[in-house]
């Protein structure tokens, strides 16, 4: 799938990623890239740091998007497992994410991702395996 | 930590409890319910389906009260590392999430956790570590 | 498959398990348990302790085990993830593992797993999900 | 800690690396290089493919390499969780694993590592946590 300009603004304007502060930046050939300007309202128990929840999304919006810009017009992924690590508590404003496929074998695909934040630092690594199926529902219509 | 019903209602008015529709049921002795009404919006990309970064933030969360309620006053926990599996699409407008301990050595805490939906199937499956920290935010005042 | 007390001493007596020290004890219905008396080759660096990979081919042997005596003839497994956690240091010369589906969907099997000390004692907790595959690799001719 | 040749040689020299295959190659500044030709007797179910209890060996053993890499004298580390991903079918009598350390807190080091087969294609991928402990367990006498 290419993901023209249009389509990527069309992601973005999702209720989901609005309501986080999730932005695809870019995805093509298996490797995307995306930010986080968290809203406020996911920032808890810590004041101006996002859940870990609200990175895993992060991560697994971005590893999806990796996944999905390798695949064929009617194809979507699922996440089968993914595994995320939390290397420094997430403080700030801005973070960016960064996820690229590893292989593929047709029915599976496994991704990799890694979130930074404002300053380079690593904050949250993960890795994932997503199932190919069938389906329409990111698509534009 | 004793979660009383004061301190579980101080919890579930959190802003990404809500914006999300996160709620924990109960929190002792090391286990810990939860349930989950998705906001209309973390139901993307499939309507009427929770992201599977909501579903992972209900599972962390609850794991995360779990840990807490057998911490002392003064102590909190972060997430190391969790792997979560997705066995089903999850469907519906309720689900319920249980998290208990599995293993406790002052500075790590190990712990499970499910999700089912409204039919009581498992839709996804955890574990986690977490390191236990100094820390007073998730305290009422 | 049915696990036969002819199809478990096939089993048992492959060069994998025997240079390690595995035994299969049980498989039935999604479930297994099997049993691990470390040669002494095999735990390193510390004496006395199996190796971290030693338990971890306990664990993935015994879920795949579990998976198998689900499947049908001329049906196998493979892994496509595992993630184990270590939760204290494996001391002794006899632990235990247990190992159940928590689901199947035909094509993907996902199983959780755990190994006990002779004490009793959890030293590992792991979860992991297969394919189902097409081969005749573990039956006996 | 520094990989003298010697060093390298007596850890080379352990009866698990011997009775599985496995050969460190280098080990400096948290990233870790090693090889596997695995014995006959550990590949299993499938003549010619080492069970993948195996690779998760390799792949713990040269992560723990790396971390003890960036170690210093007294000091140990233990695997607290690990997640591998498995590709391909492992096939061949020859294969290598890389291993780097992504993050380190000073109580925690994050490592990542992959396995590739002879012919350099992906077979295992792998992220884990250790902590650092107290120990002279690996050390020459």
């Amino acid at each position: 799938m290419e993901f023209t300009e249009e389509f990527v603004q069309f992601i973005n304007n999702n209720p989901l990623y609005t309501t986080i502060g999730i932005r695809i930046e870019k995805a093509v050939d298996g490797e995307a890239r995306s930010s986080l300007d968290p809203n406020p309202n996911v920032c808890w128990p810590f004041p101006g740091q996002p859940h870990g929840g609200v990175l895993f999304t992060l991560m697994d919006a971005t590893m999806a998007v990796a996944v999905f810009s390798s695949l064929e017009v009617g194809q979507n992924c699922a996440t089968i497992h993914a595994d995320i690590q939390y290397t420094l508590p997430a403080k700030g404003d801005h973070f960016s994410c960064a996820a690229r496929i590893t292989h593929e074998t047709g029915r599976l695909t496994f991704v990799r991702g890694e979130i930074h934040d404002g300053e380079n630092r690593i904050v949250a690594l993960g890795q994932a395996a997503f199932r190919v199926i069938r389906s329409d529902a990111m698509e534009p219509s």
